[in-house]
């Protein structure tokens, strides 16, 4: 392919393909003199970057734009800023060892009491108490993706029962439906939410769910904020306990209820943006630069450039 | 076997064999009209009780006894109470699931900086950072017994490396030996202490083997408090974490400098004794009152009878 890639780390820039002209952007001014010849353009990954952002505006100067790589998996932000012969890509998959680790963190956290610990210590208190656990748990995975599976591989070693929910039951990979949480909450112990929000999934945890647990469950949401009813969570006061990433609204006002909420653990969307996020992300931008230069079908298309086959 | 058992858990009365008398004594006053017949005593497991102890005293009122079970792993403070034909048994691996856990606990607690947002959280601010990840580590496990095992398993998932060590080498198993642990240290991210004491580990891990760790490397213990030379630790002054099970001084004592040493974490000896305990000591007790019901060889003898055989 001709034209220049823009990437982010020169780790990708040294092992890029020879035919390729790779030059580095990690957001902020951009390089002016490159940015009529770039036809790819890796947006520069920053976690926690909210409104207007240069990395995004410097898209309407690349007038030999063909491909917009992101390494987050959200990108509907995105779309309103392409023309329409660019093909755009996300970075599904390389969040999801982060976000699992996170997982495992928050409910080991709630089931060991690492946040009473914490205070403990602040006020130089030795204070043993019996303690949870994560094993005989039986733990709902609501959005069995890759995420889901990667949470799944880190429960088991620990004694814990899995069970899987997705959106549409795969019976013959022991998947429940959605439609089947219902049944399934009342047996649960914990319940990881790691669904996308989308209009399936917007509320998906809300009173009647919380009702149909049993007493002292722990819900963990590492997905998106409005999949769990703040209001709902509120209101359980403590009989249910929570482990959010994520929260609704985010960032949480420092006015909200939910900071203080009884049995609430809070940890402002962190997950996904660890230090485990950086190697894998390198590594599946220089097999996409790879593909790139070789003319070879780009991974995670998630809208195709009006002019490549569809 | 003839005489009584006298056990805690109404499951294990419930479960024993027909042939067996089985009573209950979940610790203080002790029964006393059975004293006189108890062949088979399991001492009540109670985690944090420390000094003088009616259910070690009351092994002196069993003049018919055979066998002391403990629930512990630790042991060495019953064999004075013992008279010679008695035979001594311990909890060895019934909290190999419950520390392992912890392990996992403190090192993700560690590395994903939860006592931080536990005190952000009091503090009603939400401030993410980035954090680091236990993905893509090298955990170096001292102590490659059956608890360094589980922790070893539920390790792998998480994508990180671990490196065996025990107190001698065995080749065939990748296991490295002590005296290899220097040579090992400058490449580790994590170390898990998870030794018995004994006069090899006492001060095992002191300045020597802190000054070989690189910056920023954690070091974690979930054995005893002694292993780890807490002066050694305290004049790192933040270079190297911790995160710490079992402390030396333990209980820690409020004025005790390590309270506020930096990078430090602690839990108050919870590890072991977590909801994860229990149900492993239940099944334990069942076989192993079948088999004194059977006359069968026991499992977990730290100390056979004289009269038994050796």
């Amino acid at each position: 392919m001709g034209g220049r890639a823009l990437v982010q780390w020169e780790h990708n820039r040294d092992n890029a393909p020879a035919s390729l002209t790779v030059d580095l952007y990690s957001g902020g001014a951009a390089p002016a003199d490159v940015l009529d010849e770039v036809a790819f353009y890796q947006v520069p990954y920053a976690p926690s970057t909210q409104g207007a952002d240069e990395r995004l505006d410097v898209i309407a100067r690349m007038p030999s734009l063909r491909v917009v790589q992101l390494l987050s998996a959200g990108y509907e932000h995105v779309l309103p800023l392409l023309p329409d012969h660019v093909t755009l890509c996300n970075g599904r998959g390389l969040h999801d060892a982060s976000t699992a680790e996170h997982a495992l963190a928050l409910i080991l956290a709630a089931q060991r009491d690492l946040p009473r610990w914490a205070l403990d210590q602040r006020d130089r208190r030795w204070a043993p108490r019996p303690v949870s656990s994560l094993a005989d748990q039986r733990v709902v995975i609501v959005g069995y993706g890759s995420i889901g599976r990667a949470v799944e591989r880190r429960l088991l070693p620990f004694e814990a029962e899995v069970v899987r929910v997705a959106g549409r039951a795969r019976p013959g990979q022991d998947v429940h439906g959605a439609d089947e949480l219902h049944a399934l909450l009342p047996d649960a112990d914990v319940v990881v939410l790691v669904t996308p929000l989308t209009e399936a999934t917007r509320g998906l945890f809300g009173a009647a769910e919380f009702a149909l647990l049993p007493d002292g469950a722990l819900v963990v949401n590492v997905g998106r904020g409005p999949v769990l009813d703040t209001d709902a969570l509120l209101a359980q006061n403590g009989r249910v306990r929570a482990a959010l990433d994520v929260t609704d609204p985010e960032p949480l006002p420092a006015d909200h209820s939910l900071w203080e909420a009884p049995g609430v653990l809070l940890t402002p969307h962190v997950a996904g943006g660890s230090a485990a996020f950086y190697p894998r992300a390198r590594a599946f931008m220089d097999i996409q630069l790879a593909r790139w230069a070789a003319g070879e079908e780009l991974a995670n298309v998630v809208r195709p450039g009006a002019r490549t086959e569809r």
